[in-house]
């Protein structure tokens, strides 16, 4: 006689094991979730009825070049498509239209219909370099903000009091020192809650300084009769100096555009510290895989190695895998293998500077460039590389060792001396 | 040879003399004028083009029963309406019918439509009894605010700032003392702000506590490139017990509607140090005349005779000059010449509590009400008077020669031991 597994128990064993799945996959990496009970909860009720939840992560219509950093948002986006949820980008183009209407801030000018829907046209083009077209819903904020009238505004502004509204980390401190907070501004993190009503959003996904902002969109949701969004804040990266945060201006960012070679070398220069935040953040490892790698790093392995795959699966995200190999053949022809490429030359140069400017004249007498202005020309222009990367400034810090590339073909290494 | 003025100059002293008048008119009584130059040229202008003045005032739409506080407001008007300018009324229908949107202050219950137009009715039966119809129009504000979209209200939020909105009296001592303040409260003094933006006001005149809401007004037709309204502050009248602001619920009011033998006998009551203030705030005598009366307190004249005059000032103008005349008759005859009316007789009290509650026992011995409980009943239903005013309890204070009137006709003189 066989025994049977009933069929009810074996489906709840299911469901629960994949509540486990998803839980655990919305989980990596984030820096808090609240509101963690209630969204097992809906995952269930999703499993159980094949509605897929609503995960609402807003944007502000100025088109940035988007990097790792801006990509960590959009990975767990895309990992929440993957176990069958629909996304929804919310683009704030009413505020963005409105801009600041003090007129005070620079960063805040008012943009018109067309610029921002220009914007918001490439910002899309990036973002499904990285989401599912299918899964994703693009929306306006304007769509029903522009509809709320006084009325409505004041009960939004009734379910908060000043006192709250001021605890909010930059309220506060502007409040404290007497830097003048416009009362419009206010109503700032008050849209962003409206939009999770309008749009019934079960979660919403934002960076840690958005804590605030995401958790009064809860709260708005219960004072309006709604079950309250889970609120799912991921860290923000540091970029590749180890230190600051991944941004364009400290130039220490890795652009989700930036050609294969660039890309691996730049994750090779990352400091060994935050290969696994990286792995976590910046890839679409599954937990499992993760695991495997801490293990293999606690094990004593050469965190080159791990890096290496690092590159390898961040690159294959961005370009092909074949992309990837030829990036990591190129990298440790050039770095690892201390081997230059077969174009290399050695160059001879007194670091009187330690900077770039030191190898200007030694490349003209080379015969590398034609001169110094010509050489000028060229970093200007991007034509010059340091280890693999760009660079464009003859303060560019340079020590023996480093190859440079002058235009497409020509290799040299630094020596001092 | 005759000396001609020249018309110019003719003109140019007597607009002076005029713009010098309304001033005066203008200014007496009240506790503070801001810019006062500003409207000095206004009124220039309004002489020159014979274009008058739009004088705000604005009001909830409670429907109080009007008394002489109340009215301090409405006679300025009716004074500035006498100059030959518009009042304007501005019925905060909107804000009344919002309520508070929190439902905490019960004081903010919402009002439908129909009662707000109620009490709107009831209330411009009460101020036509003070201000000349044709140069009044009452406007609802809900006409223009329920048109305010969000774009227009971040607009508005945006001219003032979180720390200036703190600075209000009331919002201060909440906010410092953790009494929580809603975010929607702060949009009630710029409302009224808008008012004066949409009705484009010259003046607008307020109580002493409505400073902040008003002056706010000034900044916001700044901003929106209009010359900024005057703002006049009028003061809180006291009550006839000389201490606390007159009020209804302090039963130290006199009531409009009040009977002419009442509002006079209780003017009478008021303190020696409120005649000069309630001939400056509770009746229309131009600055001149109050000039005699201040003379004539300055020359040792009885107080008595200069209160006589001012509720004989005050009666005919809620009722007629004949009854303002039967009303002193009655009150000398009573009160004055220390003669009892006709209908008066004597009654023994022995004043063990010093209240009302001692002379019902002798009322009812002497035959003047039934029982005790009939001379309680009398007085619940409003039918016992003490010294020409009205009294509803028993622990109302008695003394000695105070004269009791129980229902219509029966008058007792108290007398002690």
């Amino acid at each position: 006689m066989r025994t049977e597994t009933k069929p009810e128990e074996k489906n709840t064993e299911s469901v629960a094991q994949q509540i486990r799945h998803q839980m655990r996959v919305i989980k990596q990496g984030a820096v808090d979730l609240i509101g963690e009970e209630e969204l097992e909860q809906k995952i269930e009720r999703s499993i159980q009825t094949g509605k897929p939840l609503n995960i609402k992560f807003g944007m502000d219509p100025s088109a940035p070049d988007i990097h790792l950093g801006h990509a960590v948002a959009l990975r767990k986006l895309k990992q929440m498509q993957d176990l069958g949820h629909n996304v929804i980008i919310v683009i704030g183009d009413f505020t963005g239209k409105i801009g600041d209407p003090t007129g005070k801030s620079k960063g805040r000018k008012a943009m018109t219909d067309s610029e921002v829907a220009a914007n918001a046209q490439t910002y899309q083009e990036q973002i499904f370099h990285i989401l599912d077209r299918d899964k994703t819903q693009v929306r306006y904020n304007g769509e029903w903000l522009e509809l709320l009238n006084l009325e409505e505004v004041l009960n939004l502004a009734s379910t908060i009091t000043v006192a709250r509204m001021l605890e909010r980390d930059d309220f506060h401190r502007r409040f404290h020192t007497g830097v003048p907070i416009g009362l419009h501004e206010f109503f700032y993190p008050l849209m962003q809650a409206y939009d999770s009503v309008e749009l019934k959003a079960d979660l919403e996904l934002g960076g840690s300084d958005q804590t605030f902002n995401v958790l009064m969109g809860r709260s708005l949701q219960k004072e309006r009769g709604q079950e309250p969004q889970a609120a799912l804040f991921m860290p923000l990266l540091e970029g590749i100096d180890g230190n600051e945060k991944m941004s364009k201006s400290l130039n220490n960012y890795i652009g989700i555009y930036e050609d294969a070679r660039t890309m691996f070398t730049k994750v090779m220069r990352i400091p060994d510290k935050l290969i696994l935040k990286y792995f976590e953040l910046a890839t679409d490892i599954m937990p499992e895989e993760l695991d495997l790698i801490k293990e293999k790093m606690a094990d004593g392995c050469n965190p080159r190695d791990c890096k290496i795959l690092l590159a390898k699966e961040i690159t294959s995200l961005y370009h092909s895998a074949e992309d990837a190999e030829m990036a990591e053949r190129f990298f440790i022809e050039a770095f690892t293998n201390k081997e230059v490429p077969e174009q290399a030359e050695k160059l001879c140069v007194v670091l009187e500077h330690g900077t770039l400017f030191d190898c200007v004249r030694p490349l003209v007498n080379a015969g590398l460039v034609g001169s110094g202005a010509e050489f000028r020309r060229l970093l200007a222009q991007g034509g010059v590389k340091k280890n693999g990367v760009k660079i464009d400034n003859l303060e560019e810090a340079v020590k023996s060792g480093d190859v440079l590339q002058v235009g497409k073909r020509k290799f040299v290494r630094v020596e001092t001396g």
